[in-house]
């Protein structure tokens, strides 16, 4: 039968310093390299297999998925990268850190633009450090301004439909490696959680999260690998 | 234009022990991933960056691929993996000590065995350790039992022209990350080296060596890249 299994990009660089992160694309840290190859032990040690990859265009979710497909003997398998499983982009607030953005803007402000469902910050500057509309990674993409939740889920769900669900569907076991609020989007349309909910639902890195599906493609409950 | 490098995989476990590794599947030893680094490097330092990656089902060359990559920041770029891409299938010599293999079958047919083009080695013994017809990575493939380079160059080549060269030809600058005998296939096509000489050519490991070609599809000199 079809199995999911999610994965969140170990520690950043920028999770580190806490930074807003969004599309900026920086590397893992010594500690994020870890998590993402017990990542790919414990689904070795479950026996849980991957046979098809998918992840965003993004070094620390790519560098997650190799390193733990390399733990599980698993690095021969096809791979996928898409944009639009990509991190929320964060718009104007991308390299700042949370500390000092909250000094400027307020604490309440940030944490609506943080929390909220549909609220997206501030577009990026044009010509900003951190504007990646010219980088050649996103050729042919209309790299977002800035993105809310709501917005992500809009580019990641189509996707889902599109290109993995159709894969799941053949019967494979789906590894994708990806970020915090992509991972959100799914999560929210598998478990059906609403709204309100999903923006407090923490994804926690380098913890495999797996969904069996029935013959219907309809997802189970949600698990940790590591309860399994 | 259309600007192909092929890198062949740094040093592996085997190739530091002087075994024949064929289609197993060794991992890169410290220096083959300092190697595989270093190749990324140069590439970076020249400025040829590859958008488009092909690399064969082992272990040893999609992590030089991926390391080169890494290097390079070009993780993001797509990558397909095929089986016609592995290494020479040394038969019933894959796992054997070269040194030892001498000894048991005479240095003279050794010799033949590695370096005539069209003498295969024997077969590998049903049920042999080194048997990976029954791997998971090669269901619906007619795992070889055998190959002499002549053997797999009919396997590269195909491949080369079915999927490497139409990709080529739409003006990508592609990377191949491969192996001694499936990369001795490209150089002899390309190169329009003869049967006798291309037994003798050693492709070193870890330094990029680049075609560029015209608008015609036609191929100029072969390049290290060090020295381009």
């Amino acid at each position: 039968m079809p199995t999911l299994i999610l994965v969140r990009h170990g520690q950043s660089q920028w999770n580190l310093e806490n930074r807003f992160t969004g599309w900026w694309d920086v590397d893992l840290t010594e500690k994020g390299v870890s998590e993402a190859f017990a990542a790919g032990e414990l689904m070795a040690e479950r026996n849980l297999l991957p046979t098809r990859a998918f992840t965003s265009l993004q070094t620390r979710a790519i560098k997650t998925l190799h390193l733990a497909l390399g733990a599980c003997n698993r690095l021969w398998i096809p791979e996928v990268k898409d944009w639009r499983l990509n991190e929320r982009h964060y718009g104007g607030l991308t390299g700042l850190n949370k500390a000092e953005t909250a000094e400027k803007h307020g604490e309440e402000q940030v944490h609506i633009w943080r929390r909220s469902f549909d609220v997206p910050p501030p577009v990026m500057d044009k010509g900003s450090t951190f504007d990646l509309s010219d980088d050649p990674r996103y050729a042919g993409i209309d790299v977002p301004q800035t993105e809310s939740l709501k917005l992500t889920i809009e580019r990641v769900l189509p996707y889902w439909e599109s290109d993995i669900k159709p894969v799941l569907a053949s019967g494979e076991t789906v590894i994708i490696s990806a970020h915090g609020n992509s991972l959100r989007a799914l999560v929210k349309h598998l478990s059906n959680i609403s709204d309100d909910e999903i923006t407090d639902l923490e994804i926690p890195t380098g913890q495999p999260i797996v969904y069996d599906f029935d013959e219907n493609m309809q997802p189970g409950e949600r698990q940790y690998l590591k309860d399994r």
